[in-house]
């Protein structure tokens, strides 16, 4: 039984919520976060007792973002461990809850086997989800530091393809501090420019039907100061053809083994556009979000949702008086089918360079991809 | 002083009610607007008794689409002189109401020459009202036999094109009954192909940030008994990608002598898929929408609207408890901007035909244009 509870901050400072964190109160531990579905009007933090929580948190995208799922689907075994419930059953239905990220599925195998492997070697439930937690944390702090890592990387990148002056930098849904256990994927290289005094001007696409471009990015683009200007996702081609967008940056749900990569519904048109106008496309995620297991782009699963995220203006999920908070204003007649893939894929020839925190893949083949996952592989080990 | 009233109606019959009409109720003559800020949830008419009540609605979109604003910018000339008001300056204000749709203008001309002609040739205000409203009235019955003419020519033309079978049509925006005289034009053509059992699938476009797609053109789709599918605007690409298109159609708002052709932002980057997946972007405009005075795309002024239609969500316009009709909910953070263009520009080489009620031109060139438009007139006079 899912048990999920809102807890709004009353302390009223500047907020600095975390996305997400491990809290152990006299009750019992519990996952905390800040709830992205009524952002930027409220800061909630929701508190998930148990992974079926977690798991309808994931769903409403309360918590959402591909490193951040990874990290939360950790966390979502080592609460199950840590409150005695069934670990391979809150592993299997936190693994399915969305089935394009693949960073979800990397997160809750890497808790899970850590779990394992202490029961395996003879230790105790205790040990066993302690060490859940450990894997967790490590997950955390690893994703922390591959964003720093992206980061340096990507403002390299832009600097070698736009040399001099300030960019005009063009992007779509959010990956900033709110996906990540850093700052973030693409946004982060985005931060980096501003702070070195080269971005001229983040394009925030809006990003229908949930916003998450409206309300999380340009969130995030006003905390930090950046001279940021909020677009319908269907106005960045008058952008292009004005000449005003020197460089796309996206994240990634999923990459697969031939560097086809699977991110935000909408991304695919940026990338042709991109294309048409000879400006650089590029992806910026960290390397659990390559699949090897994934050959291409038409073996990629995307997630369809529901229609009425389309049909009936769901955002913002605030309450407003009369409007229940969550419930739809609808907009289309009544019966009206919708189309809504979560996701979109973007071909490898597409792509002008894909950004990790281990290095930098261009032009993108199957072969270079591989390579940087196996190199980086050697180095950890 | 603009005066507008809304007019409920209350027979609760299976609604026909024109986009817009000229009346004559004891009070003196108005125009009837069908306000389609409030489609799908209510129909409501708005009544409008003088020039400046018509150019709020025309900013507001209460009325809108290209022919449509020809059509109600006559009647708007008509009313100012039925009235006794100054018809030059109702002609003016009318005609700046919106500045890319050049059958606004046009119809506004119109029916201020037919004005200034009979009080030349030495006729009283009573006559040359007349005689306005007699223009208004021509250019209403010629554009719904305009809309006619152009369904037979791009149904025509889709089979050319798209030989056998039938045929999954893409659309932007809205191009129906809701913005003709008639029914329309690129819809009127995907309703032609309904009629005659050669429309598999209409894809509408929701078209932000007015959402006119999954508002007016799902509306229209509905009660034509049409196979349609709404989808956010960022969703096309995937279609395109899955090889779901055969053809896109689209309307116009301004056609340039060059064949630039100036439509619902949006409508650019779906010409750059189409010619991307090598599917066939087809417009359809009345030969009203063709501008020889305009000679290139980048000649022509494209509105921007105001940056809350972005940061906020104002449609539906329908009054829900608590909320004011018309309010918009924010969801972006309050002070940020947005890039809000309400229009954008496809090149000729991009576009495959323009289909006209005169004719198809195709190759787009500025000659085979100037020569349809030249041979309509002679036809014409």
């Amino acid at each position: 039984m899912a048990d999920q509870y809102a807890q709004i901050r009353e302390d009223n400072r500047p907020i600095e919520i975390p996305a997400i964190r491990w809290d152990e109160p006299p009750e019992g531990p519990v996952l905390v976060l800040l709830d992205q579905t009524r952002l930027p009007a409220e800061e909630v933090e929701l508190v998930c007792t148990d992974a079926s929580a977690l798991v309808e948190a994931i769903r409403s995208l309360a918590v959402r973002g591909a490193p951040l799922l990874g990290i939360a689907g950790a966390y979502g075994v080592a609460l199950a461990a840590a409150r005695g419930f069934d670990v391979d059953g809150a592993a299997a239905s936190l693994a399915g809850a969305r089935p394009t990220a693949v960073n979800l599925s990397y997160g809750v195998r890497r808790a899970q086997e850590a779990h394992l492997a202490v029961l395996r070697a003879g230790g105790d439930q205790e040990q066993a989800a302690a060490a859940a937690l450990a894997a967790a944390r490590a997950l955390h702090k690893e994703d922390a530091e591959a964003s720093g890592r992206m980061a340096v990387q990507g403002l390299t990148l832009l600097d070698e393809l736009l040399p001099g002056g300030s960019h005009r930098i063009l992007t779509h849904c959010n990956t900033g501090a709110l996906v990540s256990g850093g700052e973030g994927t693409a946004f982060a290289v985005a931060l980096a420019a501003h702070r070195v005094g080269r971005l001229r001007r983040l394009w925030v696409d809006e990003t229908r039907p949930l916003l998450q471009g409206a309300r999380l990015t340009s969130y995030e683009a006003a905390r930090a100061g950046m001279a940021y200007t909020l677009l319908t996702d269907n106005a960045a081609g008058s952008l292009f053809s004005a000449g005003e967008v020197d460089a796309v940056l996206i994240g990634a749900d999923r990459i697969a083994a031939d560097g086809s990569v699977a991110n935000k519904v909408g991304s695919y048109p940026l990338a042709v556009l991109a294309r048409y106008h000879h400006v650089p496309f590029i992806v910026v995620a960290p390397l659990t979000t390559v699949d090897p297991d994934t050959p291409n782009g038409a073996s990629i699963e995307v997630e369809q949702r529901a229609g009425h995220e389309v049909t009936e203006i769901t955002a913002p999920l605030v309450p407003v008086a009369g409007v229940e908070a969550g419930g739809g204003i609808p907009v289309a007649p009544l019966g009206t089918q919708a189309y809504n893939p979560a996701f979109d894929v973007t071909p490898p020839e597409l792509v002008t360079a894909i950004v990790t925190e281990a290095g930098v893949v261009s032009p993108v083949t199957a072969e270079a991809l591989a390579e940087l996952c196996d190199r980086s592989r050697q180095v950890t080990i």
